[in-house]
C-alpha cells in the first residue's frame, strides 16, 4: 500500500532556489557578525523540559513541543491519573496537563534565548567574558499556523554578554547598518530606552504600572493614539496621567529635539535622566560610525517586553511594508533563572523570514542566488561526453559551477533541463564539434550561439560569467 | 529557585571553535557539491508518523523520537487502552506501544533519505529530473548514547535521482576525491557492486539467501573470514557453497586482476556478468578523471543493505584508524513506498562527526578554523577607543575580523581575553600612542611588539594576516 505523502501543518520544505537564497541571507549576516568578533554556537534541538518550562509565560508553555519518552513511557503514568482518565472521560484537558510531564522529559527549543542562557551558565568556566556569540538555528512553536507564521522557523540572534559598555549597542547598530547595506535594502533604525519609558511612567504618576503603559503604547503604530488611550483607561490609568504623557509621546522633530524636550520633562526622575544620558551617549557613538541608515529616537517603541532594561532597538524596512525585520535591546538578568545573576547583555535578532520576503518582493536577491547552476554541457554520446569532462574539470578548478547531463537523452529533454533549472550557459559538443575541435556556446537568455575553439572554451566561458 | 542546567543525554552544545571547524567542514563539502551542479534542499525536523514509521525496520521504529500532540492529547486515548493501563499495571510495555500513535502524530526525522524520498514524490511536478540535491541537516535517534554515538547528529547526503547513467557514480567518486583533497586527507575509495554479490550467491548455490550472505560478509574487516564462515554456517549456508566462495572472496591483486578472475567465476550468472560490466565501465570513467585517491574493488564490501542495487561505495581514512567516513551506492526504488516506483538514484553520505575527528587528530583544520578572531584593539578610554574605531572600520572593509574591547577594563584582563580567544594580533593605542599618532602591534604567539604610524597601521596588519 502506498501513502500520499504530506508534511505536518505549519512546516515547510525548502527547494533548491529558496535554499540558495536562504544561504545567501544567512551567509551575509554570518560574515558581518564574524567581522565584528562574534562567533557561532549551536545548541541541541532538544532541551530538558526543566530548562524550557516556565520561561515563556503560561501561553508560551502551551506552545512548546514535547517529546514523548522513548520505550515504555506509560510506566511513568501515576495510577491516580490513569484512573481519572477512565472515570472522568470529560476531564481530559486537566489530565493532559498533568500527564505531559510524566511521559515527556524533553522538548524542542522555543527560541534561542533560553538555550543561550543555559549554554552560558553551563559553560561559564570555559567562556571568557565578554562573550560575543551568534546563533542561527530553527525553533519550534505549536502556534496556530497562518500566513507568515510557521511551526518551524529560523531565528538569527547575535548577542554580547558580560559587558555594560554602550559601545556594544553602538556596534550592534553598525552591524545592522552593514548587513542591510549588503542586502541593498533601505531601513530606519528606531531607538528607545527602557529607562526613559520608566521615567515617563514615574513622572506622569503611573508609579509601577509600567507594563500596562508600555504594552498599549507598543501598539500605537497599528491602532493609533486614541485607541492606545482607551486601553490605558481600561487598565486604570488616569486621564490626568494621560494628559501629561500625550505631548511627550507625540514629540516630533529630530532625535536631539526630542532629547531636549525630554530632559525637562524627565528631570524629576533619576531613572529617566539616566535613560536620556544613555541615549545621548549611544547616539554620539553611532554618529562616529557614519551609518548609511537613518537612526531615530522613537519614544513609542517598547517591544512589549519587561525583559529589556536599557536600549531598545527595532528596524523597519523602507522598501516594503512589513512588521519589524530586526529588533532587540539590553537586558540585565538573562542567566539569573539558571543561578548566575547580574550578567548584563545586549543583543538583536534578525527576522529571517521577513527579510527573505523583502528581498524577494524588491528583487534584491543577487543572480547567483536565483539559480545556483551556471553551465550545462549537453550529452551527445560516450566520446562527446568524455571530451566535455575535460572541460568541466577545468571550469570547476576555476570555481565555475558546471555539469554534464548524465544521460544521452533527447536534446529537447536536455534543453528543458537547462530551462527549468535556469542554467544561463549551455555548451554543445556533438560529433561534428568534437571532430572539428570546436564547441557551440548557447546563452539561454538571449538564445545567442557562438562557435568557439576547444582551446578557448574555458577562457570564453570564464569571461561570460 | 534556581536550576542547575543540563542537556538531554546524547546531545551536545557546540562552542565557537568546534562551530568554526564544523562550518569549515560543511562549507567545503557544500562548495564542491555546488561545483558539480548539486543544490541544497531542507526538509522540516518533524515528519508525520506515517511518513517515518515502518521504513527502518522494527528496531528503527523504536528509535524514532515521537512528538506529543499539543493541547488535550489524552482525549485521543481509546477507552479500552486507558482501562488496560489501570487494570494491568504490569503490562505497560504493550500499552505504551499501542498508545504512542494515539497521542502522537509527528516525529523527528531519523535520517535524510526517507524525507528526501517524501520530498521528491511530493514535489514531483516542480522537479526537473535528473534531480541533483544535497542536504546537510541534523537527525535524531533514541539510541543508547555511547562514545561517538549521539542522539542528535548531522548527516550530509548528496544524491542524484532519475538517471541510470554510470556517469553519476563516477562523478560522485570524483566529488569524494575533491573533498578529501581539499581537507588534505588521504583516503582509499572502495567499490563493489550489488549485482556481483548477487552473482556470487547464485553461482555458489545460495539461491536467494543473499541477505545472510552479505550481512556476515560485511563484518569480515572486524571479525575475520573464519568467523564470517561460522556465521554463514549458522545461517544454513552449506560448506560446499562456502568452499566455492572462499577463493573468490579472498582474491587479491589489482582491480583488473580481480575482474579477470571474476569474469570466469560469474559467467553462469547473467546478473553477475552485468555487475562486472558495470564495475568495468565505472572504473574506466573514473580513470578519465585522474583521481588523487586510490580506488579499489573490494568484493567483501556489502554495507549490509538490501537497499542497494548496483554500485556500492565506501571510503576509509588512511591517516587515522576509524570506521568508514563516507559511503553510499545505487538504489532503484527509493520513492516506491510513497507511490512513485521505478526511479533510480545514486548517492553518498559523508560522516561529519568522523571526518571532524580525523581532521582534529591529524591537525588538518586550517588556522582560521581554530580561532575565528584575528585582531583585538585594547580599550584605554573613550578618546583612545574612538581612535581605534576608525581603524576597525578600515580593517573590516578589507575583510579582516577585528574588535575593540568594549569596556575600559584592566589591561591584564583585556590581554587574557585575547589569550583565551586565541586572537593572534593585539593593537594597543593608549594616550601616549594616540598623541604620537603611533600604535603598538603585539603578536601574541611570539610576544613581539612593533611601533607603527597610524597612517601605516591598516596596511601593516593586512600584511601580517
Amino acid at each position: 500500500m502506498t501513502q500520499k505523502p504530506s508534511l505536518p501543518k505549519g512546516t515547510r520544505d525548502f527547494g533548491p532556489i529558496p535554499m540558495m537564497r536562504r544561504n545567501y541571507l544567512f551567509n551575509t549576516t554570518r560574515s558581518v557578525f564574524e567581522l565584528y568578533g562574534y562567533l557561532p554556537i549551536e545548541t541541541p534541538a532538544m532541551e530538558t523540559l526543566d530548562t524550557l518550562m516556565g520561561k515563556y509565560g503560561e501561553e508560551g508553555d502551551k506552545l512548546i513541543f514535547k517529546i514523548l519518552n522513548s520505550g515504555d513511557f506509560t510506566s511513568g503514568i501515576r495510577k491516580d491519573l490513569a484512573e481519572q482518565l477512565v472515570e472522568h472521560p470529560d476531564q481530559t484537558q486537566q489530565v493532559s496537563r498533568s500527564m505531559a510531564s510524566q511521559i515527556s522529559e524533553k522538548a524542542l527549543r522555543y527560541d534561542l534565548t533560553v538555550p543561550f542562557a543555559r549554554f552560558v551558565v553551563q559553560h561559564r568556566d570555559e567562556i571568557s567574558f565578554p562573550f560575543k556569540r551568534y546563533q542561527i538555528q530553527p525553533v519550534w512553536r505549536a502556534d496556530r499556523p497562518q500566513k507568515g507564521r510557521y511551526r518551524e522557523f529560523y531565528q538569527c540572534d547575535v548577542d554580547v554578554i558580560g559587558s555594560n559598555s554602550l559601545l556594544n549597542e553602538a556596534e550592534l547598530i553598525k552591524i545592522i547598518d552593514d548587513i542591510f547595506q549588503k542586502f541593498g535594502l533601505s531601513i530606519v533604525i528606531k531607538l528607545n530606552n527602557r529607562k526613559i519609558l520608566a521615567g515617563l511612567a514615574e513622572v506622569s504618576g503611573l508609579g509601577n504600572n509600567i507594563t500596562d503603559f508600555t504594552v498599549a503604547l507598543d501598539k500605537i503604530d497599528k491602532i493609533g493614539l486614541e485607541q492606545v488611550k482607551e486601553e490605558w483607561i481600561s487598565k486604570g490609568i488616569t486621564t490626568e496621567s494621560i494628559e501629561k504623557l500625550t505631548p511627550v509621546i507625540g514629540l516630533s522633530g529630530t532625535s536631539s529635539d526630542k532629547i531636549s524636550a525630554l530632559k525637562d520633562f524627565l528631570s524629576p526622575s533619576p531613572t529617566g535622566v539616566l535613560g536620556i544620558e544613555e541615549v545621548e551617549t549611544l547616539i554620539s557613538l553611532i554618529n562616529a560610525f557614519n551609518l548609511k541608515s537613518t537612526v531615530e529616537l522613537d519614544l513609542t517603541l517598547a517591544r512589549g517586553l519587561n525583559y529589556y532594561t536599557g536600549a531598545i532597538i527595532e528596524v523597519k524596512s523602507l522598501d516594503f511594508q512589513i512588521g519589524s525585520i530586526c529588533g532587540g535591546g539590553r537586558y540585565d538578568d538573562l542567566t539569573g533563572i539558571f543561578g548566575m545573576p547580574g550578567v548584563s547583555g545586549v543583543g538583536v535578532s534578525f527576522g529571517a523570514d521577513r527579510i527573505y520576503d523583502v528581498l524577494e518582493q524588491t528583487q534584491k536577491f543577487p543572480a547567483f542566488a536565483t539559480s545556483g547552476k551556471q553551465v550545462l554541457f549537453l550529452n551527445f554520446g560516450t566520446e562527446e561526453a568524455a571530451a566535455c569532462q575535460a572541460f568541466t574539470s577545468k571550469l570547476r578548478d576555476a570555481g565555475i559551477r558546471c555539469e554534464l547531463y548524465p544521460d544521452q537523452a533527447k536534446i529537447k529533454k536536455q534543453m528543458q533541463y537547462a530551462d527549468q533549472n535556469q542554467i544561463p550557459i549551455v555548451v554543445l559538443i556533438g560529433e561534428t564539434e568534437r571532430l572539428a575541435q570546436k564547441a557551440v556556446i548557447k546563452l539561454m537568455l538571449s538564445g545567442e550561439q557562438t562557435h568557439v575553439d576547444f582551446s578557448d572554451l574555458a577562457s570564453e566561458i570564464r569571461k561570460m560569467i
